[in-house]
């Protein structure tokens, strides 16, 4: 029989979320979606992906993971497929706005006072200030943590190691190489390996159009290169990530 | 390396939900909560075991598991400890509406017709059917199977056996012979043996006060006895409450 | 001439009701609706009953009857009819919680802060509660006692002596026995005797489905036997649910 | 025993509102308030008047008459007193018109394709024609008579007539002569004539300040001269409002 | 190079608005529309209007002028032609009330704390005073001068001086000669004077229908008599206008 | 007496509307700002720059500019400065949303098919998308163009020399070298050159916080450089957002 995984808040019982809590330990929300990922990659991948940086960033400094958001906001074709994909399941920016505001009322009622906003959704970005300001306006003793793009800035050489095939963007990076490869160390199990293959929608300007052009999605719903994909390329990825939300807590919130 | 479970949507691919859609599978929405089940079962309680027992029915007839609402109706007092429990984070019912209704949208647009609201958190209840009815005012091409109370009506006979100890009503069993038994079964990692001591409100009338009275509130946030709990006792709810799902999808959507 | 009823708001003037607050009464406010009872009883039968029944406990233990709630919660088929009837008129559940916030927080400013919902139509319990805590949330020197069952638990022997040809739950008492036996105490013109005739749905199982089956739906919108109703029957339901409403409001709020 | 009035749909039963719209009755909607009307009106002052002049109406030109709105728009001190008088409960504009709304679409549901919102209560005007304007655009087969001001343009001799000692502008006529006389016509028992007495605002200028000076506000919640009521001057301002209402109703619906 | 316009608050840099605020200057927020106008006025006509009388008025009693709001309630057809004409663009009332309230307590936070609504625009009128009390329930510093409707009461004589044709009430003086002669004297460049023509709707009751009967339309927009215009009469009606928005600020608000 | 201005919706009649949208105009809709821009620009710079970009568009592709949207999303302090500035006053989330869907709607009612939300306000970038969703919902036949971020990807050669001090990204450049450059062009007479100073946060971080750290804050509302701003830089900014737009409306739409 396995252990409790200590700081994921939805297997802690209401007593250790209030030690958690009055030990001062900031908590970690993260913000993913319910989206098709190509046919090679489950539809949790954004769900997952989040969870996992945060837990790993809890062995460096500790942290408490609550229970992440499943169903994000819409998806857009040019960066995420578009919502005519089965499987992919959206709220409306409103709801999104206002759960993401509930729950870290929520998180504050219970006691914590640091709290984050990770997300692993293109499309989410905007509204996680929306929510975190509407939730420090009901409450001024919490402060909010924004992350809206979990990677940090690589360095051109950084890039063109990570990217050999070439760098065309990190919105672009919707099932293919960068989840891909994460996906390969996180959830190997949930990777159909037979699946991948590169795709691209026939045209991606920088502008968009609603309702979408059927050449802005791409027939599988991969954005890019998911052939560049490797577990050790996965465990870089991750291991920026990890830093990059260290890094942020510790900056803003203190060493624990 | 484990397979991914072929009935659990979080792990499908979009062609295999399409694909799923297309055959006519119903799809089942959890509604749980992230809240206090004492201090011997995690917050998740309320989430692992909707998803659970639509896994096990989908081992019975074939359907598909959606992501399930892990934030749920505010927690009251007299049937779930209330909202002064630490780790017990939670939604404004208008909020919880539009996402239930949001998701119903999302999963008839993913091809699904036949929908079911499977309900882990007594608080819910009313919601449900305001957000199946509204999502059925938006398109006319869906049914909605709505259930709030997940267990079946056992009788006298059942009750005692099963509730040797006595039996208060459902509502009453929040965090205590019910859900223990049943955590004992599917997560045993995740209940603190040692911690499990029954409980309850020093007054518990069948109306309600808001804010809650002190006496309202039990101490442990356990409203009575998980010390009755044992895994057969898990195994018999468990069945008990997946026959009554198979049955009611089975009812009203027909033979698979 | 007759008088206006003391404790009746709608019939008060702006000064009495400020005396009756500073004395300390409660406010009591009936939830009920616009909903058909059938060929025999009137569309007002759930805003009738909670007023008649709240002015009755004010002969009891002072308190004032606020303007009840006429259009409540939609009706649900298994257990009011439901929707498709000519004169059911309702409201969605947002509107319900925000009007009965806003007539809680009204009736605060008007001095009263011992605060009590009253409810007379099923459909509306779940709102009830989410509309007070919001109240209370928007002002901390209220408190509000919320019934959402009228009718308190009888013991069997009172049950069958109540019900002599069976009791099958409160939630078919939807224009039957119970309703019409109270009509023809509190309003005999308004029940129309000739149309008395028992009726119930074709199928009505323990769950539910939106849109609704039409063997959820009995033809004459009666869901049991309204032939059983008798004045005396009436007389004793009555009682019970007076008695019901002055001991929760003394036991919370304390003697006048 | 007093027989239910024909036409007064909250004591029809479901048939007769059926029976009632098949036939091609209009449905009137009186929009009032739950309002101080000074120390010698009663709080529904406001729901009284417009439901028995529609009542009146119905004698005339068969109408149905649904459940008046009970709880209005914001007294505003300049024509209402205020929201400082014990006993005014008001809501929101936006709970109110979606109330509107929805009991619109309510009564279209029942069949009715004729509705009427017809407005005893200064403060409501505005916000029923948004009502109607969005009940419309849900459903294209309803028309909406929308009457704000329920009193016809009476010529300089009527107005003298009817008002010997001066005519202010109905905005005053806030439980002032008007209401105080067509309430000794329908309500005598609710007015408690030792009560009435001229008053005013120390200031009422054309434009509105929030909050309100004091200065704005006159003590007793009277705004002009309720001594110059009568019965005879009561029965006369109800034929005219009577005579309007038919007169809308023939002129936008037809003759019966 | 011109200079900016000292009051224009759209013209101000972030330190002006600061010390004009600092200085106990009332800030005027107009409330317009973007609005059809007939064949001969532009759909800016509605915020032209107030902006320049606040400017004006700025020269007599210092005020900031705040960037008006531009796109208003729903057009009616009695008393704005309506929603049918093209170029007319309107707002719901919900989003109209929360825009206001926004944008009042958004000056509030910039420092102002006597604000005033101005409005130029009938169909706005009943929002302003929902929008200013939510905003002072928001923060109890502020206060709201409410001017719904920005002409003054003139004598009969001034009224038949002004209109020598006859006045039938300022709700018929849409794209007619109040707002033409007014254009003539703000925006003469904007004044399509070959095309101005009187019109009139075919049937204008004192009371509404939605949807509107075509013969509540006047072809081409404009209700009344433009062609009485000139340029004269807009000096006086400007001239009016302005000495009551200084009169209600100097009243309401004290000497600068 | 100058002229209206062809293709600016405000100054155009309704009948003028009515041709450019039966000509198959796209019409263009501005999305800003009322915000502060330090101690040199106005706080209208975020209107008055798309609305003029918008119509010299037009100038070389026929399309309508309608009145922009004066106030957009809450000022984010590393890319606006923040709300904590006088002068800068903003609407939430979910009435911009809500703004700018109904304003598509009144163009689509007006009959423009083609529409164009045309963004100069960081800020309101993620709402723009979830509003013409909704637009695109709510009838079927219009197209929706979201510019997002109004200036095209510039080659590095290009970026060096349009920024010889260094481009740190268009997020900086809020009241700095792009916008202050632009002004210069289009409103030199707003900008005061003698308050021109370079200004920038203590620290600005990739992510953000709520509510934002001092440090975060420049003292003087400028993020950059305003002091390499230039009117031959501002041409040539101009020039190629223009060009952007153009080449962004003829790709989507077609030629006219």
């Amino acid at each position: 029989m396995t252990a409790p995984r200590p700081y994921l808040m939805e297997e802690m019982t209401w007593e250790e979320v209030r030690d958690a809590a009055a030990a001062g330990l900031p908590a970690v929300l993260g913000i993913g979606s319910t989206e098709q990922h190509g046919p090679h990659l489950p539809l949790n991948t954004n769900a997952v992906i989040p969870t996992e940086i945060a837990l790993a960033a809890a062995q460096i400094t500790p942290l408490v993971v609550a229970p992440p958001i499943h169903y994000g906001a819409m998806s857009r074709p040019l960066i995420g497929g578009g919502e005519r994909f089965p499987g992919t399941v959206s709220l409306r920016a409103a709801t999104l706005i206002d759960t993401i505001r509930e729950v870290l009322l929520g998180l504050a009622k219970s006691g914590f006072r640091k709290l984050c906003l990770f997300n692993w959704h293109y499309e989410n970005a905007a509204y996680l200030w929306e929510a975190a300001d509407l939730a420090a306006a009901a409450r001024s003793d919490i402060r909010v943590l924004v992350i809206e793009h979990p990677m940090p800035d690589f360095s051109p050489a950084e890039l063109s190691e990570l990217f050999p095939n070439g760098f065309t963007g990190w919105n672009f990076e919707h099932a293919s190489h960068l989840e891909t490869s994460i996906m390969y160390v996180l959830r190997p199990d949930l990777v159909r390996r037979d699946r991948i293959a590169d795709d691209r929608a026939a045209r991606a300007p920088d502008w968009d159009m609603v309702p979408p052009p059927d050449d802005y999605i791409p027939r599988s719903g991969v954005l890019m290169k998911p052939t560049d994909a490797s577990e050790e390329a996965g465990q870089r990825f991750l291991e920026a990530s990890v830093n990059r939300l260290v890094t942020a807590i510790r900056t803003e919130f203190g060493e624990p």
